[in-house]
């Protein structure tokens, strides 16, 4: 079973595997985005899929909310690199009942939300089938004076920061689920990458604990989250806790995936003048990164609580399929 | 049904409605590749997908070429623009059921034929799923010192040409069916865009009537093909011709799909110095552009036989699904 293998176990051994990179892969696979050098210009790339019964239900969701999210899905990852996108492609695998007007509106969904970010759509692949509805959206961008943020930059002392609020993006279910109306953070990364220096960045779309301990994977460092600081995204019915010590809100925003906010260190100095808002998004602190044990390979994500007691965090977060 | 309405009818629609695309865009959608221009750069974008059930059979092809063929699709559409590759991200959706050695195998088939051609992988997005194996790659590419050879270009009195022999690319199965062990023309590509003028160029995907037609469309002109020049792949069983007076092997040339030749037009005086191989790859002379029929909006293709008779060929060559 691949499940058990898992994403990023399979592309890990395909990338460790690969050839010397030509020295134009400046940022090799494993981050948010890729990037390569060309001459003079710096060239971003990332890839993703959103298929039905997987990442949407199509049954129960207006294609043009299906469309949106094929793209903003990837846009996501170009705020989590503080770039700019300038350009898409789509590859569609249409279901052959699907008809040619939901065809056009879903076509025409995915346009408009490119064009809204000035990342137009340039090219594309359709193909009718007998599986499922599926979108594959490849997305180029560009620096544009703003250094690319990447996983691998995380430091001991840095504070840990999330934008928005997290977890339940599929549980409000409809067509309002945050899973499917989420904005981009493309201006804020910008903003926050130009005013002040970012070590580390990351998109959240498998969930704060799983993202953030592939920040701290690639860092070669661990991170600890003070759970009571968590934005989570509504107050629980309980105050009843797990195992763990966390209210069900809590570990929604620790485990959910698709909230597509941001997670980013920076030094503590810079950290201060973080305001806490940004055009109306918060901006919160909710932990710090720490040197990785002594003798640990792998990444140890602890929960703090308030009290102080703390204890190491091994549940995943969520992962598609 | 959206077989009706057809995969170029529903990307046209969309790309008709893109709002003024951004002057970066230099070559727009509907050619073999896009092309954007990033400051003094020009960088060249295409998607394909293959589909086990519509581009493969994976029940009797081996995982490797299945690998191959997702890279080597997108290589013949860079060899279409006489363009040279610098990178591919992928996108797959891995049946449940596929193993971690089978997932391994396919990556790594995808990884080294992508080498071979100096096109790393730099990104991937993997999901598993209850659907079929889908891999979606997006190649870029640069000029080079080469201008892309779009298929806009075509100019009455042009020859047609085409590279290789055409047909049958599926019919012999097996693991040696043309189709998954095709050569993208890329080097070629490149020797005659620099030796010669190429007017248009496409390669063959969809079958060669289909294929000149998009030429025939987009350049504003009509096409003649002369039946007898056409390289078949192998000798027909007999001499019974159809009503359009072609036999089985003109026929399988002219609507089969997938060879992954080249289709290219230039001047008289160009062709006249073209080799008959180049690297031991036949070049055909297979026709010529004529001025599109005054009167007419779609594009008119005929086939004239050796006695000079001649018949508008309206049937479509081969479209997956």
């Amino acid at each position: 079973m691949i499940g058990r293998m898992g994403e990023l176990d399979l592309l890990s051994h395909v990338f460790k595997h690969n050839a010397a990179l030509p020295g134009r892969v400046i940022i090799p696979p494993g981050d948010d985005m890729a990037m390569l050098r060309l001459g003079d210009r710096d060239l971003l790339i990332t890839v993703d899929q959103v298929a039905d019964g997987v990442h949407v239900n199509c049954a129960d969701t207006p294609l043009e909310l299906v469309g949106r999210k094929a793209i903003t899905r990837n846009l996501s990852d170009v705020a989590a690199m503080a770039a700019l996108p300038v350009g898409a492609v789509v590859a569609a695998a249409l279901p052959r009942d699907l008809g040619d007007a939901n065809a056009t509106r879903l076509f025409d969904a995915m346009r408009a939300t490119a064009e809204r970010y000035d990342c137009p759509l340039v090219g594309g692949d359709t193909m009718i089938w007998d599986g499922p509805l599926t979108l594959t959206v490849t997305v180029f961008a560009e620096p544009r004076g703003v250094t690319p943020v990447t996983r691998s930059g995380a430091k001991p002392g840095d504070v840990v920061c999330v934008t928005g609020r997290l977890g339940g993006a599929w549980r409000d279910g409809g067509a309002d689920a945050p899973h499917l109306t989420f904005e981009p953070r493309i201006a804020l990364a910008r903003d926050l990458a130009q005013r002040l220096t970012l070590h580390s960045m990351i998109d959240l779309s498998d969930g704060l604990a799983t993202d953030l301990r592939h920040v701290c994977e690639r860092s070669h460092v661990d991170a600890e989250i003070d759970i009571a600081t968590m934005p989570t995204r509504r107050g629980g019915d309980t105050d009843d806790t797990d195992s763990h010590g966390l209210t069900a809100e809590q570990r929604h925003a620790l485990c959910d995936g698709e909230d597509y906010e941001l997670c980013f260190t920076l030094d503590a100095r810079d950290a201060a003048s973080l305001p806490a808002k940004i055009d109306g998004v918060p901006i919160t602190r909710i932990g710090r990164i720490v040197a990785r044990a002594p003798g640990h390979d792998v990444a140890c994500l602890r929960l703090v609580r308030p009290d102080g007691a703390s204890n190491a965090f091994d549940a995943s977060g969520w992962e598609h399929a």
